[in-house]
């Protein structure tokens, strides 16, 4: 495998894409899987194409293969629905898990939709349950015994500061508490070892490094060893033993299937599967290599160029994501004036200028192009022209 | 407007499909349209889309269209997840507005997904809830002062047998109970006066009569007046009052996009919008009255011709929905050889052989050679090729 692979993808030329931590971009053979399965599986097949194109089996199918990037088994990834409810659906079976604990450990620099998602279940169980969110650094410190759940997501979304996966499962472990983890930000762009870290559970998205699309189906990992026990919250007929003999009564798969809930997203499951096709020859730990070598290229140049924007992510890369963030006063309008002239980077409030390093499609000529068409916009002040001051619904 | 508009749908030549009821076929504009929300919406603006392209308001503006077709006003349906995740928001509500009540009422002539979620959400509560599901005919004798929540898919998946949703909407207000109808097989098959019947939730599926593909996402209906008191149970990030202001504690949107989970999947979602746009000049009423005719006709001709069938579903037009059913020992095999001979319905355990009419792609003349072909399949024994008798996976 030599890269990046950038004739995998349609990119276009007047783009530098330091975006793929929040959508990937179009994988060619996604758009002709599309039209496959669209005009010929569903318009030539109908209805019969569940089993002609044997659509049923898709998620698992589809699940495999971001088992093996995660370092996960094969059959112990069910696909579908989004991150947010798989979120729900681990945490629901970790309360179970734990009948008797009251306490979700989390961090504050989690994404909003895995507390509003915790807090809605707990509302929902209305138990008196309690969430708490130390500072991410201060996490290992409140990993307590009265703690059901820790659940965290390992690479900060605005920061790219890294949890060590290993080293806090074994914490929630010691205290008895179940670990979740959320991988958002880490599928396709760090190497992971799951099945080594013991970990319950792991839920993750798959528009970001994986390129599967906006909206793309989420995962959800459960250690095969505890699966039969899993009490699945959203107790759908997809997770079911035997979808199609329409029994009253639920009866979980006694696999990682009773982890699917509804109907799957045939469509955008097929777009996934087809971008997974540029994952098929690499290897977690040439991708990290080269992620590494961006991410320094990056600071080191964007430290240089522009030192008003103080690097917000970790400088030790083994403490770092995929992803480098700069914190600047103005960073909205900034990344404004940067996207406007083709360098594609992201804003977190408050001040939180974000860029991916996906070795697939980068090299080191992209970082570069990238820094100096920063230090312009920085240098010269360009974000502050009116246009770039007004914020839009999406940021 | 006239009926029906073939020229909307890429239907194979050799296929007479009477199973829209299961999975709509492909209306022509949806795959323009899938190529367009990839190669441009994504591939071009990559990121940059949830603004240009405005991804953002794309389940609200589906779900404006959806609203139209079944009697709900603008605003008040939300899209996106799967049925089975929209019967469980709405349960979910409905126990917060009930809080004293421990009943839930369905009917065993439901789709066991909702059966399904119903258990899944009443075990994760876990106080004490209990579901019952009398006979569909006996439901009106069961709506008791103890019910927290009636739930009742509007037209009855096998048999197409309708309930009045007005009359079981009036009673069940009338004990204090929350109404909450399923419209998958009601929206596009039959005209709906949602508003009009005041009924706290609906929910829906979209790749049957609404042709959205497969796997296309749900919606949830939500009574205007209250939607400000509804608690979501699923409180993810997109029913947030402001998803991007990434704030810590969940604050529900003040509309029904409150009842929105994740990240919405574009892509399907692009589709069904697509599809929606078959139904821009349709009137319901006039829908009702073509696929009654055609179910009529049907009937009779089945009958005539295959009298060993029996039918399954009623008789009298006015207590049916857009489906007719028969019953018959061989079902599976029998479904199979017509299939084989390019009249495509559907078989739902036990002994039952369904038929959709739609009439938006149907007509007195598909519907007369489909019973021709019927009359052959079971005249002839065909049925009895030991090819038939092996169960797919998908039945």
């Amino acid at each position: 495998m030599s890269l990046p692979k950038k004739e995998l993808f349609d990119i276009p030329a007047d783009v530098i894409y330091l975006d793929g931590n929040s959508l990937g971009p179009l994988p060619k053979g996604a758009s002709t899987r599309a039209g496959e399965v669209i005009e010929k599986e569903w318009g030539r097949e109908l209805i019969r194409a569940w089993n002609t194109a044997d659509w049923i089996a898709l998620p698992k199918r589809v699940g495999d293969r971001i088992a093996r990037l995660i370092g996960a088994p094969e059959g112990s990834v069910a696909t579908g629905d989004t991150l947010s409810i798989k979120v729900y659906q681990a945490l629901a079976a970790a309360f179970k898990m734990r009948p008797e604990r009251r306490v979700i450990l989390s961090d504050r620099g989690n994404f909003p939709t895995d507390l509003y998602m915790a807090q809605g279940l707990m509302s929902t169980v209305d138990k008196g349950y309690e969430l708490r969110t130390p500072a991410p650094e201060d996490v290992m410190d409140h990993i307590s015994e009265d703690v059901a759940a820790v659940m965290l997501t390992h690479v900060d979304y605005r920061s790219g500061r890294l949890h060590d996966m290993k080293e806090v499962t074994e914490r929630a472990h010691a205290v008895g508490a179940v670990m979740i983890w959320d991988l958002a930000h880490s599928a396709g762009a760090v190497p992971l070892d799951l099945s080594g870290s013991k970990a319950e559970f792991a839920v993750g998205c798959t528009y970001k490094y994986l390129n599967g699309g906006p909206g793309a189906p989420a995962f959800i990992y459960a250690r095969p060893d505890l699966i039969e026990s899993v009490e699945p919250a959203l107790a759908g007929w997809m997770g079911h033993e035997a979808p199609f003999a329409m029994e009253p009564d639920y009866r979980p798969a006694m696999s990682t299937e009773r982890l699917r809930v509804g109907t799957p997203p045939v469509v955008q499951l097929s777009i996934l599967d087809a971008a997974l096709d540029a994952w098929n020859d690499v290897d977690m730990s040439d991708i990290r290599k080269a992620s590494l070598d961006l991410s320094e290229c990056f600071i080191a140049e964007v430290e240089r160029r522009c030192p008003v924007l103080k690097l917000a992510s970790p400088r030790e890369g083994e403490l770092r994501g995929s992803q480098v963030s700069f914190a600047f006063e103005h960073g909205y309008a900034a990344m404004q004036a940067l996207i406007d002239r083709g360098v594609i980077g992201d804003f977190r409030a408050p001040d939180i200028m974000r860029f991916g390093f996906t070795p697939l499609y980068l090299d080191e000529e992209d970082v570069i192009a990238a820094a100096k068409i920063l230090e312009k916009v920085i240098a010269g002040e360009l974000w502050r022209d009116p246009k770039y001051q007004t914020k839009s619904r999406v940021t």
